[in-house]
């Protein structure tokens, strides 16, 4: 079988961990935390950046830092991970549910201002398959009416907004705060892991006290409090440094596997577009204003049943495709709680297909799933 | 330099991260998982537990299981660490502080029941040093009034609650919850981690939903749903497989760990309980209902002026020596928000010492602690 995605493994991750291991220093906050830290801030203009657990505690960290009460309102859209509002909801939060734009499952930014009420504090777009979302137009939006933005950049390692004068902006650096995730099914991995960029000066602080417990722990380090002890809610945001050393070896990496993950998508992309077109398959979208960092290659059947049967004889021969998410709008946890309809979010919930793509992913690999797909025929 | 705490390595830890690392399933929930859930059901009778990145995680998960509501009151003791607590306001809970007994930090299981409203939820007693609280005592209290009873057994790996039958019950089988920490101070470690504990089978399902990020994702895996959404609040609890792996190891080599602390600890108490009762220090007072799991060895000072003295001299030998909680009804965060008084616990806060102790402190290095400390004088 080829799966839908393998975890790349580069050969240093072993290494470092057992450097980690070994240093007498394993919990969070140590020697490989600060150097992917350090790496971010080189490498992306992050200016402050906390490694965490999970994207979904980056995103509960971001929860925390917007001060959201019962309430407030955060608008979501519905096409998304369940954490985007989860965390959100987590601290009583009313989720407030925006359509995918016709032509991408981003948000649609042009349909945001009729949802906000005074009760808004939060939009979380979200870069769905590291392609950005219209940042420029969200951040007007949100400093009009006062209101945060989050970044929900999951997928978007290595990724940009691109300017009309050809320069670009690393996704991260726009909201008042960016989440990352190095899930196993990310472009650069750590297992379970995630980041959270503080973009706001003004959350500075705070976000070094809801990190570490709801403490002051990070100021004593640093010789700026003589004892530390507990000022705020929190949590244990911090990874250990074990997970930090893997995620190291793979930002070391990280060139090399986008590399070889651009390769894939280009190939993908030029050989079956013909076919995709023949065959009543919407093709990548990708907006004029956003590069493309390769995390996924998604196609849209015309409707769900060839979106199944699609899927269907893939797996006959040997190769998983996958749908992505259900429209959170409609889950058993919020349909009573919402009246908006998102037509394109279900839309993508009932016709998106994802196609293998990890930087493991052979040549002749790729030659049999592009073979096997422009065999089958849905005219 | 003596360490307080040392993390101390088996050896197999790296050798199953490299497994888990090549597995091709490095996100949480994995082969190495099952294995941990496993030892503890077979070695300690836990019918249901669930790694989580940490313990502060596994109280959150609790606080959430509790269906803690904003105003709800939870009875923790100040002497404790700031996510014993952090996890319940995190909930909206107002936090009622109980003291300590007079004999050991342990939360002082006479004075409870006067701190019970209408409004308490829950009681949370924490095994101070992994030695028991009266468990009998607050579990029928939490039954005459109706209350959930977790456990912060955050220390009480291997611990166990002493019958007068001689028989004994594992600490973390007594609460409708328990939840236990692998930080790299404890006696069993994967860098960061901890694990929920739930004995109250009508809380089985939904912690399983809880810990998959709201989802019913456990049931679909098992197949008992044909598709698995949002369902819940939640979060991303579950621990990578690296981080489990590294606990297994740890677990396997468990008996010998065990072993060498208790040595460690029994050579403290038998060399040095002469000069400590000569010199005006009170002697570690484990409650006849506990055994020992050796995880701390700690000694009371008379005064601050004392503990601190002695912490310093040691220092000057190259040997740390470490106090521990500030009471949490005088924290910056809470002082404002409690009236009541734990003069025990401000005792704890003041006056407690605690003595390296790792499996990996030799026996020249102890006799050098113990001559070190024999060679002081509070007369």
């Amino acid at each position: 079988m080829i799966p839908f995605n393998k975890p790349h493994i580069t050969g240093k991750e072993i290494d470092y961990i057992n450097d980690a291991l070994l240093s007498g220093k394993i919990s969070g906050n140590g020697i490989y935390t600060k150097k992917c830290h350090d790496f971010f801030k080189l490498n992306y203009g992050f200016e402050k950046c906390l490694l965490t657990q999970s994207c979904t505690d980056a995103l509960e960290m971001a929860a925390i830092l917007c001060n959201i009460q019962p309430g407030d309102e955060v608008i979501v859209p519905s096409y998304t991970f369940v954490s985007t509002a989860n965390a959100f909801s987590l601290r009583g939060a009313k989720i407030v549910f925006a359509d995918s734009l016709p032509n991408h499952p981003n948000i649609d930014h042009d349909k945001i201002e009729e949802l906000i009420t005074s009760k808004t504090k939060v939009i979380v777009p979200v870069h769905y398959a590291g392609n950005a979302c219209n940042m420029p137009k969200i951040m007007d939006l949100a400093k009009r009416y006062n209101i945060f933005v989050v970044e929900d950049a999951a997928q978007a390692f290595d990724a940009n907004f691109l300017n009309n004068d050809d320069t670009h902006q690393s996704l991260g650096t726009f909201g008042h705060l960016a989440t990352f995730s190095f899930h196993e099914t990310k472009n650069i991995i750590s297992g379970e892991g995630g980041m959270l960029v503080i973009n706001d000066s003004a959350l500075f602080e705070r976000s070094e006290i809801i990190w570490e417990k709801g403490t002051n722990r990070t100021a004593f380090y640093r010789g700026e409090v003589d004892k530390y002890g507990w000022v705020d809610i929190g949590s244990s945001f911090l990874p250990s440094e074990v997970t930090a050393a893997f995620l190291f070896a793979q930002l070391e990496a990280s060139h090399h596997i986008q590399l070889k993950r651009k390769e894939i998508w280009e190939r993908y992309s030029k050989e079956l577009s013909d076919w995709l077109i023949e065959n009543g398959f919407a093709f990548h979208d990708i907006p004029k204003y956003s590069d493309n960092n390769a995390h996924m290659f998604f196609i849209l059947a015309k409707n769900i049943s060839v979106r199944d049967m699609f899927i269907k004889k893939l797996k006959e021969k040997g190769i998983l495709s996958v749908f992505h998410y259900q429209s959170l709008h409609k889950s058993l946890f919020m349909r009573n709680n919402n009246d908006n309809n998102c037509y394109n979010s279900d839309r993508y919930s009932q016709c998106l297909i994802r196609l293998p793509i990890y930087a493991g992913l052979t040549y002749e690999e790729q030659s049999f799933i592009i073979k096997t797909i422009k065999n089958l025929n849905f005219h």
